[in-house]
């Protein structure tokens, strides 16, 4: 991932069937892009199907995590800040 | 803009000849991804063509700007870490 002093960007792919486990970063603010095809993100205590051209927004210490239940590649653009040093 | 407390992301749209004129944030990462179009991006002393799918990393306090001398829209998510508060 690129990284400046404060934040970091990069490309995440998850495949037809492929999970990112729900987690948490404490301190940290993070952003997913939706670049294309879709995905089921879960949020703190919501879920919901985000598609190409939509933002999601994991806040500081809340748990998130996005899987693929669609038939493409689900491409989602990163962001995390501030970044782990 | 979307807002978290350490981060924002936005969209920045520039029709062809639109400039964004050079500037820059001290104390402030700042990325560009380009999601359709291309533009002349200035970072410092640099100065590169980039496209759609391509990332622009203008670190704190380095001077940046960006031109759209091509035919057709040119959208960046933006990136500012940490946001303006």
């Amino acid at each position: 991932m690129p990284i400046g002093d404060n934040v970091m960007v990069g490309l995440n792919c998850l495949e037809p069937g492929q999970t990112q486990k729900t987690h948490a970063h404490s301190g940290a603010d993070k952003f997913y892009f939706v670049l294309e095809g879709q995905g089921k993100f879960i949020v703190g205590d919501e879920e919901r199907e985000a598609a190409a051209g939509m933002l999601v927004v994991a806040p500081s210490g809340i748990p998130h995590g996005v899987s693929n239940n669609a038939s493409e590649r689900l491409s989602l653009l990163v962001t995390i800040a501030p970044s782990f040093k």
